[in-house]
């Protein structure tokens, strides 16, 4: 398949993953961290699900600074330039707005795919079948789509997109206008949502052309915009990285949902079903881990368990660990720090990382 | 208060304590360990316990060649050479008899306390005052003394003295004649031996003079004497280590209750109450350590712990851990090894701690 040289895609990866503690950690966040055993990290997977359809050239990291080696080494393949790094952090608007005029400032026809850096896609041909079709759509418009997850239960920790189903897009009949966004429900109304078929989990991939996202910011942050427009003369200079530490902290602190998605017109759904999920809990890696014949998910090479069952065990490789008589809990161990805590007591992780 | 130069102490401190795993491990036993978090370890406690009865330079530590540094470095006040070094493992006769030709060679005239390195002792006065008491008669008597602890519950884990009570000794109305020695028994006959009165706990501290001790190996274990009277010439010399690395591994594998205690005639037992625990199980230390208002025991230094109630956590000082929602069990931590566990299922330490 010969790649279309202006897709790129840009990853997102300066989240700090503080719900994954202690294997997450600010030092090495949930996206760089090989949750699974797989022997690839979740960007790295990230990336990889992306092979064959974008460039290697074309990909894009946005991270923080202290994040800049690890990035270069796990994804060795893409042009260290193409590494862009946030001084601060300043959710996910400013994040997009820089990397957007960066790549506008190389090709100004560029088509962009936008995602998280560290969730599970199970279904990769299908993913890559959606992307594809959601790039040549916006090749061709000025459309914002957004993948909408086909909802498989009343999941209260996800944002939902309400779609207009009574009418396709005449260019791609899965594509279909958003009504509406909505941050998480409870759990009544997300039963309500499931039912009711028409709205879907807001994965936060988003795709657009570079245009159509540039005009955006442009309406809805114009000093956000005038801030990274400013920079044009500068992106990929060697004066491009003091210039944005400079100004890239001018920004205010504001989602790209916020910004823009809830804001302008004319804003897509793609509805979609290729085995996704933001893994954003040890609850939810323990579903959608292997696990063994007691329902425990083990990352270890030396874990030894006794009457142990449905528990997460994560721990370093050289550790030896032997776990006797546990039923539902997380046992998390890294670096110098270990968490034993029951996984449905798992929101207060916050507070028990808190130093 | 004028030492006696004769009054020896004799320390054994060869063990594994294989029960205390991970904090006690082959590279680091348990009497090398401050299991209570005091800032003292089990054998320096018990060499602590006999200060300004026993002279430093007749302190005697009887190790494996593996610990002779650690020795060293927590008993900095003992000479070099009271450290005897065992080339291999040969129970607690061989043991005894190579201390007890080696402090002969020097002074025949030498009394003798032979004590555990890695036992309790909580009323340290009484203790002292029991051991004089001890010294005295064995200054004088060809008696072997036994220290026998008054039990306050129906134990199974040790071993139990029943003494002759109706014929104190004339020398000293404490002590008396042994009638037998019991093997560690089950609940039922545990409960007898408290009602009767006349067991004791067997402490495995034992007093006697070097002469008497010598002889009786003699007549019980003949090829053992043999072996380390045959080395006089040598002890205290620089050949000494050598000649020991030679002939220690001929000696048999046997105890000194078996060797000594069950066969010959002249045992006593000197039953006493000084708060003794041999502290052989995370259960024991549970029992006898200080805990919180929730019952938990923790040695660390940065412990949290969250709806958790009558555990052990014992971990290094550097390492950061949380628990949550645990009842009843030991969370230990050390080295490179990780252990959870239920109390009540400590007996299967072993086996978890196989490699």
């Amino acid at each position: 398949m010969k790649l279309n040289p202006n897709d790129n895609l840009v990853i997102m990866a300066g989240g700090v993953g503080s719900r994954f503690w202690p294997m997450s950690t600010t030092e090495c966040p949930k996206q760089f961290i090989d949750v699974f055993g797989t022997g690839r990290t979740f960007i790295q997977m990230t990336y990889d699900r992306f092979r064959g359809i974008i460039a290697p050239e074309n990909v894009w990291v946005v991270t923080s600074q202290r994040y800049a080696d690890i990035v270069a080494e796990q994804l060795p393949d893409i042009p260290r330039g193409n590494i862009l790094l946030e001084p601060c952090r300043r959710n996910t608007a400013p994040c997009i707005a820089y990397v957007s005029w960066r790549i506008k400032a190389k090709n100004p026809k560029a088509n962009l795919v936008i995602t998280p850096s560290d969730h599970l896609v199970t279904d990769v041909i299908e993913f890559q079948r959606v992307i594809s079709s959601a790039l040549n759509f916006t090749a061709e418009t000025d459309a914002i789509v957004t993948l909408g997850m086909n909802p498989t239960r009343p999941e209260t920790g996800y944002g939902y997109i309400q779609a207009d189903l009574q009418e396709p897009s005449l260019r791609n009949r899965e594509i279909f206008r958003v009504d509406s966004f909505k941050e998480k429900p409870d759990y009544q109304t997300a039963v309500k949502y499931l039912k009711s078929k028409e709205f879907f989990w807001n994965s936060g991939i988003f795709i657009w052309n570079v245009g159509t996202i540039v005009n955006s910011l442009r309406i809805y942050e114009p000093e956000v915009s005038r801030i990274f427009e400013d920079l044009l003369p500068v992106y990929g200079t060697d004066k491009e990285q003091a210039a944005i530490d400079k100004h890239f902290p001018e920004c205010p602190s504001i989602s790209i949902d916020y910004a823009v998605m809830e804001r302008a017109d004319e804003i897509f759904v793609f509805p979609a079903d290729f085995g996704w999920s933001d893994v954003g809990t040890w609850g939810s890696l323990h579903t959608l881990a292997e696990k063994d014949a007691q329902g425990n998910n083990v990352i270890g090479t030396d874990v030894k368990l006794y009457e142990t069952r449905d528990c997460v065990v994560h721990v370093t490789e050289e550790k030896r660990v032997v776990v006797q008589g546990l039923e539902g809990y997380i046992v998390a161990e890294k670096d110098n720090t270990l968490l034993i805590c029951k996984l449905e007591e798992e929101q207060r992780i916050k507070e028990f990382s808190a130093e």
